[in-house]
């Protein structure tokens, strides 16, 4: 009987971490300028979950669930009555390995699944090793201007994307 | 076997409205101005879940989980790429008889959980005919203040109010 709560507990946990992360997750792909790079540019994906001081505890239930992760704090300085805590998962192999299985196994329900779809595709795409060539991280890129939380304009703007296109014609 | 797989769904998605809700929802508490009521002042409960005209699907989800409830447009004029919906409930009945002995069974994860308790509190108080004399009123008005969308203010600060409590001494 005791097995049986035990797995029901456990589908309920399931799918709350799905509802939580349709509401508050984020799932995002920043395009960062970096000069150790031959590309000029290095590609962060980040799954990150924030809350309020008051609910911190949801976010270690959310650490101690994937197996991975820290949390941030961001200690407000204006008249916000509490500090923001942000779960971020930032390590390739843990969003490969354990993030993303899970929200294969389990998808969201909104809209931010599509995100998702995309954050997978471009992960698929930085396990090819695609994010250190140029015409990777232009598809990349593309694919970034399509999600909601995009941050990829700087790439796509600068001159010297501009003048790499230009060069690779 | 289907009959499992049937209650493993359904389990899952009894956790994701939680997890939803502990991400998306809102118990508010509204006191407005109403001439038709002995005290002056009427109490709104509303429970309301928000979400962009893309994810549309998870409030009509709700709607049909809980058999109860609206859901409106507020249609964007800025801006915004699109439009917002919010699925509301505010009749008391449904609030008493289906969205409460829900969150009862499935307690939210978050500090929403202590907005839901006040919330419950003074549904109780209604149920009881409290709100519908002064005493009562402000006894709910002083809960309305703790929570996080606290709504009472008006209530609090009118001058109506303070005669009639300068009255009732």
């Amino acid at each position: 009987m005791i097995g049986a709560d035990h797995q029901q507990e456990r589908l309920k946990t399931i799918g709350w971490i799905v509802g939580f992360v349709d509401g508050e997750g984020c799932f995002s792909i920043t395009l960062q300028k970096s000069s150790s790079l031959l590309t000029g540019w290095q590609v962060f994906p980040e799954f990150v979950v924030t809350q309020g001081a008051k609910s911190l505890q949801a976010l270690s239930d959310l650490q101690k669930f994937f197996g991975c992760g820290k949390i941030f704090c961001n200690r407000r300085t204006d008249n916000h009555k509490e500090d923001l805590y942000r779960f971020c998962v930032r390590s390739v192999s843990d969003l490969q390995e354990k993030i993303i299985p899970f929200f294969q196994d389990n998808p969201l329900r909104t809209a931010k699944q599509q995100d998702l779809e995309k954050f997978v595709q471009v992960l698929r795409m930085m396990k090819d090793r695609k994010h250190l060539t140029f015409e990777g991280l232009k598809e990349i890129a593309l694919i970034v201007q399509t999600m909601n939380r995009k941050k990829a304009s700087r790439f796509l703007e600068s001159s010297e994307t501009i003048r790499q296109a230009s060069f690779k014609r």
